[in-house]
């Protein structure tokens, strides 16, 4: 082992081991969790070169033969629990996708959920299987937010007993999902209903695409690969034309609408039935934000310890890079996000758990905390460790944008999440209709309840100059500063408010006042958002009970809170949160806290005990040999299989004779 | 061509051509650059499919290709001038680089900077007819921004007047230098000298490593490709590993130093000879952010004028994504940018030409300054731009993330310059040094002059209450504005040297002030690059004569002086230049000239008149056919070669039948 990376180790004022069964929620559950990932990392079969020296349909190939795969071997492994199914999984995909990911994660959900007892018998047996294998059809060439406006259209035809299902122009071309273009024989197709004469509006169908026997697309299916993506190479999302395709009527999911024989259509009893699976997906990418993150922060720090450049003082040796102010100051808040938001992934999970116990009890009531909630945290966290692994990604110098770091698999991998399953600034914007309906509920004397019940608060803010304001925040106390995120998200959202109150008064429709107030309602569901990690992040704290791990999580709490204060000191400074003179001591502050990470840096990644295997990055090596793997995997490069490369002979050489 | 679009250029206030022919700096250069652009165009000679359809090697052959046919057409055009060859190149290139590139910007510049007149004789018909074709071998796996540090080593061995050159370790395996893995027979290597039993520190030496007649690695030389990046696919960066490899001692590059054939060392004149090429180099990469950053603000903007989505009123039409205030918050400050940093590389490459002048007359005296500003604009541009293509990129959903948008090859290709040719955070900090010296010398007293002039100026920034400050700011008057950030650059490089003298009086060592005074040094860098941006930005408007185009540019230097405002508010705030219920009124003027340039906003990106072969993006296409190509697009997508993946056969058929 690099010696610089074993005294960190050694120098560590806490026990890593006791920090990782916190994260996996006790001792034993890390021991499960590290049992079912060595079954991935010591089978032979799930060893292969590295993807990125593959072309794509290479990569498609490596991706469905693991897939398969893992499918034998959980079976054999006896394996079901879904946790332990994803502890496997996602060993398994590093750092990339699985080949029938839309297959596990939509078509079977859905055709759970959706089906009636008859299509169950019919279906699941198929699906579970995999002799149909499927995919969820619903974003278009030319509609993804704005699902209601879908142009495909599945009109029942009475006479056969068949739904027509079409796809009337280029726009209304199925595009995207995963799985569509190479790997699926089924899709659930997303359509506008037409039955009678009327459109009933979107519903979904088991369209059937390629020959279950030979594999080859239907008559009147043209469906194929979108072409290269930023990441996703391994995926093959896809495109689906549907030309005049008949479907037998027990196609239509029926479990809530139906159409009867006679064309008569049944509309479901509720619409929130199907809030569910999309409300579960956000919540699972707040903790893929934190995953994510935590992979780079690991990948950056245990270089940064190794590396050694510049000089701190003339004559001496390099120093770690980790030593550089300028390095902390990167590299340590995120750290301090990353942490941040695995406790707030975990807080979601055990949210959604809990109220989807209440909804299956027919409580809906907290359903739309949950809504907004998760809509707010999934456009907060990936956007935030978005930015973070790029960070990242810097601070690792030149090597970071060597694809032997992983770095930029990371980010081309999580990059999606900040557009999939819900736009981020349409997220925010959801989040902040519910942050502005529950401020004017208080103003009219409702009392609110949940998370957003600091709205019921009277703003301590007051209309003074801002230097004589009381100081409201103690800098060095945590709690303190939860409070100051409250008011200022407080002090957000009645601005947001106050501007579409003033938007309408300058006789503005509601629509157009809402459009008018987009900057501040987004700022308002980010500050929000911010105020609840720092609230999940501080009442984490309490259920520490190790002295030295809380002391340690206790300072990246602070640091976290700090950082965002700095950078967005304008707003604590115009809510009179914070005054001028404090704002030098957060300066203060911060680098007194960077400093007291310094010692506990690698051990604090060590912590998220990701193993090389999961990492697959030269320069986040546990044992920090850095430079050696690097030069070994250079070596393997495609280009260097031969001494001379073709074009050579091909170009250079007639070049060189021609002048 | 799309009606949308059609409406919004006949839509525009002002006429794109004009604005064009200022970008380019007169009608005649405009005229000149189409006329070459068109060369490369309209040849069959450089057409070929997309290159993310294909492997990298292919990729890679496809470069070397293109750079061949380049040479020998450039010739028979008799294209000399460097900046219509860098016209032409830049079509060829696209969103991607060449193959013989560091041959030209660093081979043969070197060659002509650092050769004798012997030395020239032999060696530039050689290079100049590619008979040795070269690339520049400086970082080494180890090392990079630390070059005093190289490892690799050039011993001079007297009795056979040959130098040694040899890499003592894995870290000191040279890294990274573009055509260096498979292109260059040749390699200038940095390699400290050691003569008589001394070391003499990094000089120059040319180095061949590949046989000119078979292009095999010479005996001695391990060389090849340093294996796939995030991006630069198609070029092979490259390692060399050099094992006591003997060069004749007429292969130092003897310009300025010299070894005797005793072994006698003889030391350069002057060490600011070197600075030269690293200034022009940085200058220029000031100028890609501008044109990085402009291309993707014409794909976005372009296809939020296409794009339909949502809704704003109930039952009206999706209205184009351009219309809301989100999008344009999202795009216009950025297009704003574009334009401004176009003027600052405008601005950078007349002060490098007037400069390189004055060195050439043996005044050195404004090195120091066009040094640090080339510096730390190099980091603020590329850092902006590069955070600023992302955001294009997500502003155009799902499907800014398919490469057939290129804003992803445009990411990838930018994304490099955050950290080649001087890491971005040692940038900043070098600029730091430079003002904290600035700033040091006016309080002794000293006339400052140039850019750094305003800290000459007692601070007008008083330890007042905030509320009870003059306000400095008209946010109405562009000139203001550019005060307001003067002061604030004024404000933080005061903070920044009494953070050091702070940091110095608590008994710290020079090094240890500085490194413990990153944060407020960085900030400093920052704002006054800021500064300069913005005053370069409004300086422009008074070249500007036509009314229409000056109006909007007014508008374009408006919104991007109060954006930057609204992000850094604390800091206006902490300096007393703004006052809390200014801070409102910033948003709502912002508001206002989103507003302003919405009707401007497709002829704006018009005016930076990228052909679509330039772009080479569907998303970005004039026409606005967006849909159409990008069906057409996915289909010759490799995976769509055969219907049936092979992976069918391989895994998904023997899975079904084992299930």
């Amino acid at each position: 082992m690099n010696p610089d990376i074993r005294r960190e180790r050694e120098n560590a004022s806490f026990n890593t081991q006791i920090l990782t069964n916190i994260l996996d929620g006790g001792a034993e559950k890390t021991r499960r969790r590290r049992e079912i990932e060595a079954l991935v990392i010591n089978d032979p079969d799930f060893q292969h070169d590295d993807l990125n020296f593959m072309s794509r349909s290479e990569r498609y190939d490596a991706a469905v033969k693991k897939s398969a795969q893992m499918i034998l071997k959980l079976r054999d492994y006896g394996i079901s629990d879904p946790e332990e199914i994803y502890f496997y999984k996602r060993v398994v995909r590093g750092n990339f996708h699985e080949a029938f990911g839309l297959h596990y994660t939509m078509f079977l959900p859905t055709l759970y959920s959706q089906c009636t007892p008859e299509q169950h018998k019919k279906w699941l047996p198929l699906a579970e299987n995999f002799q149909a294998i499927g995919t969820y059809a619903q974003t278009e060439l030319g509609h993804g937010t704005h699902i209601r406006r879908l142009e495909t259209t599945a009109t029942f035809d009475p006479s056969t007993q068949e739904f027509v299902i079409n796809s009337p122009t280029v726009s209304s071309i199925k595009w995207w999902p995963g799985g569509l273009g190479k790997t699926s024989n089924h899709a659930i197709v997303l359509a506008q209903l037409y039955t009678l004469g009327k459109c009933h509006g979107l519903h979904a169908f088991i369209v059937p695409i390629r020959c279950m026997k030979t594999h080859q697309p239907l008559p009147g299916v043209t469906v194929g690969d979108i072409g290269p993506k930023f990441g996703f190479d391994e995926v093959d999302n896809g495109y689906l034309k549907l030309d005049n395709i008949r479907i037998p009527r027990e196609n239509m999911l029926m479990k809530y609408a139906k159409v009867e024989p006679d064309g008569t259509y049944l509309k479901p009893p509720s619409d929130k039935l199907t809030y569910g699976t999309m409300v579960f997906i956000r919540s699972m990418i707040v903790g893929e934000s934190a995953k994510a993150l935590s992979k780079s922060c690991t990948i950056s720090i245990r270089y940064s310890a190794v590396r050694h450049q510049s000089e701190l003082r003339p004559g001496e040796p390099e120093p770690q890079i980790l030593d550089y102010q300028a390095q902390q100051y990167k590299l340590f808040p995120l750290l301090a996000t990353a942490y941040a938001f695995t406790f707030v992934g975990q807080y979601m999970s055990n949210m959604y758990h809990r109220i989807t116990g209440d909804i299956n009890q027919g409580d809906f009531s907290e359903l739309p905390e949950l809504h907004a909630l998760a809509a707010g945290l999934k456009a907060f966290t990936t956007w935030n460790a978005n930015t973070g692994i790029e960070v990242c990604r810097m601070a690792c110098g030149g090597h970071g944008y060597s694809r032997s770091s992983s770095l930029p698999d990371i980010y081309v991998t999580f990059t999606a999440t900040c557009t999939y399953e819900g736009e981020n600034t349409v997220m925010m914007l959801q989040t902040a209709r519910y942050l502005v309906k529950s401020y004017r509920q208080a103003r009219e004397g409702q009392q609110l309840s949940g998370i957003v019940s600091y709205l019921n608060e009277p703003q301590r803010v007051q209309p003074h100059p801002v230097s004589s304001r009381p100081t409201v925040v103690n800098i060095n106390d945590l709690s303190s500063l939860v409070e100051a995120y409250k008011l200022r998200a407080a002090k957000l959202v009645e601005m947001a408010a106050k501007s579409l109150q003033g938007e309408l008064q300058h006789r503005k429709s509601q629509e157009d006042a809402w459009n008018n107030s987009s900057i501040e309602l987004v700022r308002a569901s980010d500050a929000h958002c911010h105020y609840v990690v720092v609230k999940l992040f501080a009442a984490k704290l309490s259920e520490v009970s190790d002295t030295a791990v809380h002391s340690v999580l206790n300072t990246l709490a602070l640091l976290y809170a700090l950082h965002g204060v700095a950078l967005n000191s304008g707003d604590f400074l115009q809510a009179g949160l914070l005054n001028v003179p404090q704002l030098g001591q957060v300066t203060q502050r911060i680098k007194a806290l960077l400093a007291e990470i310094r010692p506990n840096a690698v051990a604090l990644v060590d912590a998220f005990d990701y193993r090389d295997e999961m990492l697959n990055s030269v320069l986040g090596r546990y044992d920090g040999n850095v430079y050696e793997s690097m030069f070994e995997w250079a070596k393997r490069s495609p280009l260097n299989r031969t001494e001379v490369h073709d074009s050579y002979y091909k170009y250079l050489k007639p070049l060189q004779s021609k002048l």
